[in-house]
């Protein structure tokens, strides 16, 4: 979407959602869970402005409906407060009710206005929040900006997930160091479209909302709307972005000189965030990614990437490593997207296996080897235009269907 | 779609492909597999009229080409011969030149003309046929009516499937007896719009080729295009009906009074084949059945049926035999169809857990009982019309990922 070079965006290794200024967070043990931290939150030093993302799916969780109502006052969020373990959904009326309290709780806590608080809960559908337990909770949440509060608050989130999700990258802008921070869980019921995931992230950009959301629309489309692990879209799944100002820039918008510097930072973030959920599937061991190139548009090239990251069956090959290129033909054919099924390039890694649609002769053993490595990388080529896209998955294992057998129980 | 109630249709459990009049099979062990037999055919007294859908991938494979030419030239098929082992899919040119081959071959052993042969390969993509073993295997095709031939093609024909797929309904038209049988193929790679499977249906009946097509038209779009085990397309597949006339009733068409019957029996033929496929779905043990009411349409009822069926959460769940019907919110909730998010009602078996789209309290230990059985049945009232739809498929298992981590090695 961006030329790359000549944007200089620097990772940020030891960051998190405290390393933009203004920022400081929390997670604590309030009983949803056994003994995992279970409720965090992020706060920020001002009302920051906010823009944010929610799932496609026809039931939106309650605290969606609270997080939506709080923005649409002024577009400024002062904290976010999330649960792990249930995900208040098809819980009606009570548990909108619910939603609105842990809002309220949190405000009281925090001495801020309600509408400045958004909440996100995840986890089990169909089961109330356990009210005193949260609400105990939200008044044991002291936010510091350590890096072992960003860790509380990265675990806090998290459901199936076996490991914390965190990005940070900076940039500069009118000679002003810009910082993302960012935090994320999904592992399961992951889908383009905002499934099963939460993401949030902070900066100390100086950007209105209305630049922030189109930002971030434009950067979502090609890295969390690209991940896929099992094609499910959850009921609850929100990002957030809350830019604190504080870096002191002139303020963003498409029209700034270095406009591209923000959206390139932001797109780092993401996409590293994506990435990270994508490779903490359920079950997965691999991180499988698939670029699409010569497509008739973006668009299409995105369509084809998903298809062919999210088939089961080019899930289960790479993860027996058979280098099962039929199946990505499969994939390719069954998508919406335009193609001419006679010019079609397919490589594995660096090993082509699919020349005008046409078997190459490739060393099986090599292209084994190959995938039998952690990070698989899917080239294809349709040969009918300039559009390209990518999208990033995980392998289909014995241990996706352990979990997902015995979620509950 | 039709009223079953006025029409009498009769399963006869021992039929096949060679129960109606004027059809023989074979099938033999032509060297393309190890020890299984892998070359079948059907063929008939007489020039049949024909009908057929094909795969919507973009890719399809020369054999299907080839049987579109066959078709074209006066809609009459006598002969159709099938391989399995290797699919004839991606192999270019000479792909196709080995596919004219195989009808060639097939045309003079049964010294019958090129354009009345049909032929069909199902297996690994991107290998060339071994045509010598085809060549070979076609001239050792014998076909009788007997049941023994019906099985031997029944089996020629399978690739993963653990079991012979066939089914043989009844119908009087004109006073004369209607019967038609079929057969098929299909585990893995099965998606609705002809994914993966292979059907070869045979009927007695006298019905004009435009007809034939119409009426199978109609009864694919709620039997063999709604069912799913992996959401897979395949390059080659499709379903071929040959009507021999020899039942000597007066030719059908929307027109003919009975015309419903022989729908009728076309459709429990189809249904029955289809949920065959489902039930045998690469490492199932239990077939799903869904069922949508109250739709605002036919058509979004079968998208929502599909769309459960279809889900690695409900289905993981369904082996899990865990009553976890938030996965099925999900499900629908990622739909296309129209939904109200408030008023939906969810039963697995007769056990209702959603009302409202509101919980209700249920027994976990029948839901568990129910789920531990083989035949599980979900419905849905979406209370928003009158439109209905039933999709099918299976549970998601550890043997699924065991087949197809490690199906060409």
């Amino acid at each position: 979407m961006i030329d790359m070079k000549e944007i200089q965006v620097l990772k940020v290794e030891e960051g998190s959602v405290v390393t933009p200024i203004g920022f400081k967070s929390a997670g604590v043990h309030a009983g949803l869970r056994y003994s995992k931290k279970d409720l965090g939150a992020i706060v920020c030093d001002v009302p920051a402005n906010c823009a944010a993302v929610y799932t496609q799916s026809h039931f939106q969780a309650p605290p969606l409906k609270v997080t939506k109502e709080s923005i649409a006052v002024e577009n400024k969020l002062q904290a976010v407060v999330i649960n792990s373990a249930c995900a208040n959904a098809c819980t009606g009326e009570q548990g909108l009710l619910d939603a609105y309290e842990m809002r309220a709780e949190s405000a009281a806590h925090f001495g801020i206005k309600d509408h400045l608080v958004a909440v996100a809960s995840t986890g089990v559908i169909g089961e109330l929040l356990q009210m005193d337990k949260i609400k105990a909770g939200i008044n044991q949440l002291e936010p510091t900006n350590t890096a072992e509060a960003a860790s509380d608050f990265q675990t806090a989130i998290l459901t199936t997930d076996l490991v914390m999700k965190k990005a940070c990258y900076q940039t500069t802008i009118d000679g002003k160091k810009i910082t993302i921070g960012g935090a994320a869980k999904g592992s399961g019921m992951i889908h383009p479209n905002m499934a099963t995931m939460l993401g949030f992230v902070t900066t100390d950009a100086n950007i209105d909302s209305d630049s922030l959301q189109a930002a971030m629309k434009a950067v979502t489309d090609v890295t969390f709307n690209q991940i896929t692990v099992d094609g499910e879209t959850s009921t609850n799944d929100m990002v957030l972005v809350m830019a604190s100002g504080l870096a002191e820039n002139n303020q963003l918008s498409p029209e700034h000189p270095e406009w591209d510097s923000f959206v390139s930072a932001l797109q780092s973030t993401f996409e590293d965030l994506a990435k990270q959920i994508a490779k903490d599937g359920e079950g997965a061991t691999k991180l499988v990614e698939v670029n699409v190139t010569g497509a008739l548009s973006d668009v299409d090239a995105r369509i084809v990437a998903k298809k062919i990251v999210g088939s089961n069956l080019v899930k289960t090959a790479v993860y027996g490593a058979d280098a099962n290129w039929g199946r990505i033909i499969g994939a390719i054919g069954h998508s919406v997207a335009t193609v001419n099924p006679d010019v079609v390039d397919i490589s594995i890694g660096s090993i082509q296996m699919l020349k005008g649609s046409q078997p190459m002769a490739f060393s099986e053993e090599l292209a084994k080897q190959y995938l039998e490595g952690t990070d698989i990388v899917i080239h294809v080529n349709l040969h009918l235009g300039n559009g390209k896209g990518t999208a990033w998955g995980c392998d289909l294992t014995y241990d996706y269907v352990k979990i997902n057998a015995s979620y509950r129980t």
